[in-house]
């Protein structure tokens, strides 16, 4: 299906027919001047989809979100998002600024409130001062246009380096479909059935029963697939929203159209949630883990999570070392039985272990592989035929740095 | 129960009475010099309890201690160790040497081999040079006498900074009982079950039933309550040998006696535990997180042990950062269900959230706490009645720096 999508570009982001975006400095965040908050919207009716943290704890933005997707039917036309405060553990209080939020986008927009999904993102347990929000009104109505976009993108971002944008185009019944997404996301970083903030625009044609199954089958095999640092945020929002204007036939059955739109839709999950790993706080290193020869997938993916969790596996790669012994470690206690005895495992194309046993390997050989930037770590347990893929990062004494002193 | 125990010391290590230690350097330690084989022996008749890793990856002299442990029917005499190298990931060949190091331990010490438990530490996947280990046979035998207990928890070190050990005193019906124990540790520290290295000698006389039972409450309120990475090694092993010789009357049912013996047993095994969470690999502090008001003690033992594995709670305590978000947050997707609107968290004496909601608080007083070496982090779930307590320490650069080249 991959063969249907045109183009799929992480340097620029398109706008999809049919929207508009908008973002200013309302200065939530400490730098003064730069951007933080922001609007997506749909020009005309739209449907909408999403997935939220697993969390216990829930950030308010996030509560009111589910609240309102249910209330308008998944009648969903914008987003309103802010950075530099998560809204989360502020009580009443924060669930009241979070309404504040939703009405402060219905008064620009002249659409329902809860009409409305609301996201923030940054620090957790600070009351948001959504003043310096309303002093904003006007400047964000006025910036409403297509090209602001990309603005949105910068709006979303904490301890990111990098703006994270994927634009895909895709041919349904020959008419081109735009999915065009954008995250944000560097440390607190373990999606559990959506991941940080990843807002995806689409001017398809879809019900919203197929949009959820699009966006569920992205998402795990995207953002849950994916870990910086085991932590699962508070703020875990992913929503996609769909406004047809792209004049492509309804999508309304899992025919050969809706297979164009989700495997492209997958694509374009993926790229952003690997942004997030290639941007992972103090990583000096994208590091792919390929384990096949399972009993299941969902075996695979948490034996492959575990070794991307170890922080012994993480500081070996920021050293460049080939310790799979850790990495044998790290499967043998993720929980799930297997015979290490049969394990083989390779760093790149170097098999490293057989059958869970040390091969003598050339070190120089292997330290080549590891200076490189994208490392692809592979075990087959040879039990199986399920396999499954993890994303993660290094860890350097730059994540410590940038975490020590976040909040002060 | 504990005020039966007389004397608890961490400076000191006493060899109970029938006991006999050596430790020399056999060269499998990288610098040349350092202890790195040790022999713990009963003179006379012995039992013993032990723990071990539940990583499914377990190494050869552990497999063979399982095996020794069932084939004497716990009637073990003595402990055969080295440092510098884990025998682990070792196949049949490390299997080999296992049997040869307890053949070697049952030449000098003139017992059956399957009387042995065999233990070792360090690097996993590198086969270990038995024939540097058998030229020391002689050095080994000359060497035992009682005072070389603390040789033996020197020669067990890798990446400890200090020896760690623990002696008490208890009175069994008026029988000075020693209850001594040492250990190692400092990274790749998450027991579940038994950790590390953990050697317990005691003079006590005792039934292996009740040993058994002794050990295994020992080790989940010791060792099971730590962590310093998350990572659980796969040469994880906590033995108890008990001789009998402090000549007092025989422990073979739950009374007062055994109340002593076992209590004293918690002391010694939780001071060793708390040592290698001091010596945590490159830490700074020393954080005690207790878990109240919830629905059982695995539940709260589960919340405080996903706080004390959260990578941004741990930098938050390198930056001495009072930033309870993250500890709510981590406790929020630690896989236990609880109410956060009830939750109320303390740093140190200091109330920074309550119901879930962030306190107005003393940003200085905060500071002052969290500059202290010991911390204490209380959360108060207000929903059940049952506690626990996990042990851990923070994360900085140092650790990094320590696991980014260990084994080159």
């Amino acid at each position: 299906m991959s063969a249907l999508t045109l183009k799929l570009s992480t340097d620029d982001i398109v706008c999809p027919q049919g929207f508009l975006a908008s973002a200013v400095a309302a200065g939530v965040k400490k730098d003064d001047g730069k951007l933080d908050l922001g609007l997506l919207c749909s020009t005309r009716p739209s449907i909408a989809a999403a997935r939220f943290t697993t969390n216990v704890v829930k950030a308010a933005p996030l509560l009111l979100s589910q609240e309102h997707l249910e209330k308008s039917g998944g009648e969903i036309r914008a987003i309103i998002v802010n950075s530099g405060n998560a809204n989360a553990c502020t009580g009443n209080a924060g669930m009241q600024v979070a309404r504040q939020m939703a009405e402060l986008g219905s008064r620009i927009l002249g659409i329902s409130a809860h009409q409305l999904l609301v996201a923030s993102t940054g620090v957790i347990g600070v009351q948001l001062p959504f003043e310096r929000l309303e002093k904003q009104a006007g400047a964000l109505k006025e910036g409403l246009k297509p090209e602001a976009i990309g603005d949105v993108a910068k709006a979303i971002m904490t301890t990111d380096t990098v703006r994270k944008i994927c634009s895909a185009q895709v041919l349904i019944a020959r008419k081109p479909v735009w999915i065009s997404g954008m995250t944000k996301g560097a440390g607190m970083i373990q999606p559990n059935m959506a991941t940080t903030l990843a807002f995806v625009l689409t001017d398809a044609m879809i019900t919203r029963s197929l949009l959820e199954e699009a966006l569920t089958e992205a998402c795990n095999k995207s953002y849950n697939r994916i870990t910086v640092d085991g932590d699962t945020s508070t703020n875990d929002t992913l929503a996609v929203i769909a406004n047809g204007a792209s004049g492509c036939p309804l999508i309304d059955e899992r025919n050969d159209h809706y297979e164009a739109f989700a495997g492209t839709l997958i694509q374009v999950c993926r790229s952003l949630a690997q942004q997030i790993v290639r941007d992972g706080e103090g990583a000096t290193k994208f590091i792919e883990i390929a384990v096949q020869g399972a009993d299941s997938e969902a075996h695979a993916t948490q034996i492959a999570r575990s070794i991307a969790n170890s922080p012994l596996f993480k500081t070996a790669m920021a050293g460049e070392d080939a310790n799979w012994g850790r990495i044998l470690c790290a499967a043998g206690y993720s929980g799930v039985s297997f015979d290490p005895n049969r394990t083989d495992i390779r760093i790149g194309s170097l098999p490293v272990c057989e059958n869970g046993i040390g091969l003598r390997f050339d070190e120089s050989q292997a330290k080549q592989i590891l200076q490189q930037h994208d490392i692809r770590i592979s075990l087959d347990l040879k039990s199986g035929t399920a396999s499954s893929t993890v994303w993660t990062c290094d860890f350097t004494k730059e994540y410590i740095h940038i975490n020590a002193d976040y909040r002060t």
